[in-house]
Order: structure tokens, then C-alpha cells, then sequence
């Protein structure tokens, strides 16, 4: 099933340009989304109401016609490529091509993401095109809504994620303690040793990854930090997993905290606490409901308990001191933002919802759950439990 | 130590420019080399004979301090970034910052990578700042010739690469064949569960790897099929691993073919002059000689066997229907060419040299060796050995 692409016929009214216009690999979502192809080396998709068009290498043709969502696709042979390369050098035979090629669907004014790139853009001005890189993220809006192909694509990378997590909490709670250092095998248990576990699981079940969080104590305190050095007892220790398929490109999201030995009163306090906002804001979750409701659940909980957020100071360094959660899809981070700034959710968004606490002194606490919202509420697409002790 | 960055100096100076700039993730091997610094959301770079300077986000900036070449970092909250875009949007945001953090150092025009982002582009030029792409890719250049350090780098991706291979080797030893399909621990071996051992292999050896060839038969005939389903006995099977260091950023490259129970007369032959082709290109490696000249020695060997080669026949769809190698570092395909147009090689330029053979009724041949160009020839990194019957 084709996604509703009505919006971005919208936008293209509003500016009055004939098309949209994505010079790009596969790696940009935008690119792969609007094409339904997956290519190492830029391509080109144009985009109209009537039709979406790729212009592709010879190398590629034969696989784009195949396995693109295009209603047609072009070769740049087709527009005499090589000749025009060896006449005017690679980035003026670009221009030629592009400017001929948009020219046959009487396209002459495109729109295009905001970093399009600049040499094929300048090179198409100079031959009359009309190009106009714009901020509205319209393409980004639209993939915020998911069909049922790819809530399908987000719940088998969410399989290979929950596969990992138990691969890291099964490594975790193998270590024996020593001197207040998790040991696993006669060595120390690092951070590095889990993360390899989890990402070898992740690619045993058809999934990639190249960052993970394996963050304990003081590291697990800046949300950005990935953990490095040995796992400690009696300390917090946050797993954050999102692992890209391998095949569909769609992503998965979830941080469960995991702690060896005796929990101090505040992490559990702080663990009990993070685990009711997540259920109070799960359970805020529906359409109608925006973004930046479901966060403003999450920080009426944390600051009745009379910790920091970042709607009650707005420069805190301590407390719940990011946003609560995003969309997830071909980006591992997209629309819609569950965060003050949050949009309206809407059937088919899929989210995450990640409450977390955080201060240097104390450690980390963070507890992530991945869910699609439906017509009624939400289906929760996590299935890990929620524990602190291993 | 530093590269050697004269000959962009020497650019920006035929261009009249003031500063070489790019604004990309460090995904960007051009940013990342010239900043020296790991980001996975975009920042900027700009370049001057004087001085190298970063702008990044509040969140990257520590970091950036402690890790990257940079003179001096600055941050975007510097120029008041936050309440920019709540006033104007982000687009207008960043071109009022990017123009006012140029100014600072006296920079009023700039040239950029052919890709730089349009938005920022334009941004920057409506505040009258001169951006210009260029497409000479002289960054490109200056990375072809790698430091020790790099190519320790490189060193340390093909020892994991080594690892891999074994690894795959390994399988293909251990596999029983039952009515000319190779099985192993009872199940048909796939050419996806001998790319999954070799990636779990690069993963514990500290790389990654997106994409691995395991391809049997009619499908290692073509250069560019990944491979998959069973392996058959009695056909080559190529087995090509790239992997990128996750630590350093760096890959290796190498292939292998092998080849379970007994090969035709034809596959042997084609081995042998394969491996032929390759001790003879790497004889002709030294400073002074041009990839071209390298790519015409492995050309000489297959015509005069009676081969195709694309210099023989343009259009040749069997033989040797590509380039003998590439340079290898940040990117996995990068300068030098070992091609016709190939440039002149330097001491310190890491190259494949990978001839091959191709025709569906036959299969495919190829083996692949990676070497660093030294003062008075080259130095093989490569120590896996060439044999086709596994």
C-alpha cells in the first residue's frame, strides 16, 4: 500500500512549484521513502501529483524497475550522460541531464529538501530551473503515519531488539560480583563486552546497529553518553537499543535500566517513579492527544515529586532533562515530537515514550517502551518486562 | 599528525576564496577528515590557510574540544542561535548564524563540496556571502595519501577482515555436500549464513559492515549481486568483506574466491591467471607509475589469454568488466583509481588491486589484495593466502 501523499501535493500547490525533487542515497529517508528504492549511490526522484520518476544509473535500472515504488524510471544514458561527462566534466553533464530530464514531464520548478545538494541545484538554476530547497519537512510529516507494511517493519526489528536486550540482561546476570565490579568469564564486564553481545544477537536476527547505550553510574547520568569500562554493582545501568533491519530499513527503540545487587532507596525510588510516568503517559496516548500533552504528563509526575524538569527550569542539569519521547521509523528519531513542541498524535504514528531521571550523584534511570498508536488509545509493541534487580 | 593540506590551500587560493566549508555529519568523509571529529548530526567546518574552526551544537561541544583537529570550536549558542529561531525559523536561524560566524574570521566567500546542503547555501548568499561548489573533490586528493597513523588504521580493519574471512572459509570447510548443495549442521549453508558468521566475526573484531558478497555461481558473475540462497558444490564462490573500523572510521577491502569439491577446467584456468594477474599488477606498483598504467597490466594478461576486457570492448558484458582497484580510507571506494583514467601513485596511497573474471555460464573469479604504496614499491597488507579449493 502506497502511503497518502496528499500533504505534499499540498505543499506544492501552495508554492506553486511542479514538483518535488530529491537528489540523494538511500541513507536519506526522504529519498528512500518517496522512491521505495535502496541505493548506495545518490539518485534522483522526481515527485508529482501525477506521477513519482526515478533517474537512475544503468548499474541500477534493471533492480529500480523491480523493486521501486516508481511509476517510471529513467537511465541518465538515456540523456547521452557519458558523452556530456566527457565534453563538460561530471558536475555540467548533472545539470544537462537533471534539466532535460525534468523538462520531459514539463517540470520547471521543483521543490527540494532543505540540504539538497548544491552543485546539481545550482547547475539546474543556471538552465532555468526554478529550485527551492524548503523547511516544512512535509515529507517528514507524512512518514510520521505508518502503514500496516510498516508498523509490520517496526514490530520484527522489535522482535531482533527484545532478543538483544535479554542477550545483555542474560550476560548481566551471569557476572559474578567482585570488589564491586561485575566479573563475567574471569574478566571484568565492560560496557564495550554487553554492547558487542547485544549488537552480534541483533545481527543473528537481521538487524543492525552501529550505537548502543551500555551506560552504568555516572555515565548513565548525560543521556548522550554510550558507557565505556566496567559494569559496577549496586549501580544503575541503562540499556538503550535501537537496531535498524537489515532488510526494510525500519528501526526499533527501547531502554530497559538493570541494576547488579542492592539498589540504593533513591534509585529505587527514582526506578518506581520513572516506571509510573511511562504507564501514565502510555496510557495518555491517543489521537487528538499531541505530543506535547503526553509530555506534560510526564512532568507533572517527576515535578510533584519534586524533581527538575526542563519545563520547570529550563536550564537544569539534573532531573528529567530531555524530551519524552519521538517518533520512530526509517529515521531511529522522526515525527512526531513527544516533547513541548509535540504535534498531535495520530492513528498509525508509532512512538516512543522514555521518561528518565538523571543526576552525576546519583546515576541514570531511564525505561523506554515502543508503541503505534491506534484509533482508540495505543498497542504497546514491547513486550520486555520492567525490573530493575536482575 | 596532520595531513598535508596545501594543495587546498593552493585551491582556495586559484579560486579567490577565503575558506573551504562544509556543513555535514561526520558520515561525511570530507568532514570528517577535515575536522577530525565524530558527529552524528550535521555541524560545521570551515577551513582556512590559518586555522581550522568547528560550529557545533552546545551538546557536541566538550567533545569537540577534546577530540577534534580543530584550532578552535565554537558554539551556535554563541550567536544566540535558540532565540534566532523561535524568531525566524531554524532555515533563516542558521544563515544569520553561519554568515555572522564567517564574519568573525573575516571570510566572505567560500567554496564547498559539490553536496554541500542548498538551504544553508542559499541562506548564506542572501546575507551576501559568495558560495561557491567545486567540484575538483581536492579534499578527496589529500586524503588518497594516508599518515601512518591511517594507515595503522587500515592495518588494524584487515586483520579483523582476515578474521572474517577464516571465519567464512571455516564454514565452507566444515559443510558437507548433499546433491551439489553445500549443508551444514543439517541445514542448506546460504550465502546469508556465511555473510552473518563473517559479520559477526568483523563485530567482535571492533568492525562493522553493512554489505558482504557471498556469491555463488551464475550469481558471482555479476560484479555487483551481494549473493544469497544455498551454495553449491563444484562453483567459485566470491567472497568479498569491506569492513569500516568502528573505532577509527577506517575500512579494508578484500576478496576471495572458493570453491567446494571439484572445479572445471575452465574455473581452475581462470583462477591461475587471476591470481597471475594480480602478482603482476602488484609488481607494477611503485610511485611514479599511474593507476592506468597498473589497470593496463592486468588487461594485458587477460587479453592475451583471449579475454574481454572493458579496454578491448567497451560494451564487453563477460570477462573483465571492471577496474582493477580503488584507493581505500574513510570511504571504502576513494582515490586513487586503478582505472583508465587512474592517477599517478604516491608513497602512502592505500589501493586494491582486484582483478576478476565474469561470464553467467561459467561464474565469477576474483581475488583482491589490499597495499599501502611505499617509497620504492608496496607493502602488501594483506597476508590471507590464494587458494581455490577449499
Amino acid at each position: 500500500m502506497d502511503p497518502d501523499f496528499s500533504r505534499l501535493d499540498d505543499l506544492l500547490s501552495e508554492e506553486g512549484a511542479d514538483g518535488y525533487l530529491v537528489d540523494d542515497t538511500s541513507h536519506n529517508s526522504t529519498q528512500k521513502y518517496l522512491s521505495g528504492f535502496d541505493a548506495h549511490d545518490p539518485f534522483v526522484t522526481l515527485y508529482t501529483p501525477e506521477r513519482t520518476v526515478l533517474l537512475v544509473s544503468a548499474l541500477e535500472y534493471g533492480r529500480a524497475k523491480k523493486q521501486s515504488r516508481a511509476d517510471e524510471v529513467r537511465r541518465v544514458a538515456e540523456y547521452d550522460y557519458r558523452e556530456l561527462v566527457s565534453e563538460h566534466g561530471p558536475a555540467e553533464a548533472k545539470a544537462r541531464v537533471h534539466a532535460e530530464f525534468l523538462a520531459e514531464y514539463d517540470v520547471s520548478s521543483v521543490l527540494t529538501p532543505e540540504r539538497f545538494p548544491l552543485g546539481p541545484a545550482d547547475g539546474m538554476r543556471d538552465r532555468g530551473v526554478a529550485v527551492e530547497p524548503e523547511d516544512s519537512d512535509r515529507v517528514a510529516e507524512i512518514r510520521a503515519t505508518k502503514t500496516d507494511e510498516e508498523i509490520a517493519h517496526v514490530r520484527e526489528a522489535q522482535a531482533a531488539n527484545e532478543a538483544a536486550m535479554r542477550a545483555a540482561e542474560g550476560l548481566l546476570e551471569a557476572a559474578a560480583v567482585e570488589d564491586g565490579t561485575l566479573v563475567y568469564e574471569g574478566d571484568p564486564l565492560t560496557s564495550e563486552r554487553v554492547k558487542e553481545e547485544i549488537e552480534v544477537t541483533l545481527l543473528r536476527h537481521g538487524c543492525g546497529l552501529d550505537d548502543t547505550i551500555v551506560a552504568c553510574g555516572a555515565d548513565a547520568a548525560d543521556p548522550h553518553d554510550q558507557g565505556s569500562g566496567p559494569l559496577r554493582a549496586d549501580e544503575a545501568i541503562i540499556v538503550d537499543i535501537f537496531p535498524r533491519s537489515k532488510t526494510t530499513g525500519y528501526h526499533a527503540d527501547m531502554t530497559r535500566t538493570f541494576l547488579k545487587g542492592d539498589p540504593s532507596e533513591e534509585i529505587r525510588e527514582w526506578f518506581d517513579l520513572t516506571h509510573e510516568a511511562l504507564d501514565a503517559a502510555l496510557d495518555a496516548v491517543e489521537p487528538g492527544v499531541t505530543g506535547a500533552d503526553v509530555h506534560d504528563v510526564v512532568c507533572d509526575i517527576y515535578e510533584a515529586a519534586g524533581h527538575d524538569t526542563l519545563r520547570s527550569n529550563a536550564t537544569a542539569e539534573t532531573g528529567f532533562i530531555h524530551s519524552t519521547g519521538h517518533g520512530v521509523g526509517l529515521d531511529v528519531h522522526e515525527l512526531p515530537r513527544i516533547a513541548p513542541n509535540g504535534e498531535e498524535l495520530e492513528p498509525g504514528h508509532v512512538i516512543t515514550i522514555e521518561p528518565g531521571l538523571y543526576d552525576p550523584s546519583v546515576g541514570g534511570v531511564r525505561i523506554e517502551d515502543i508503541v503505534v498508536v491506534t484509533d482508540d488509545g495505543y498497542e504497546n509493541l514491547t513486550s520486555y518486562p520492567v525490573e530493575l534487580v536482575v
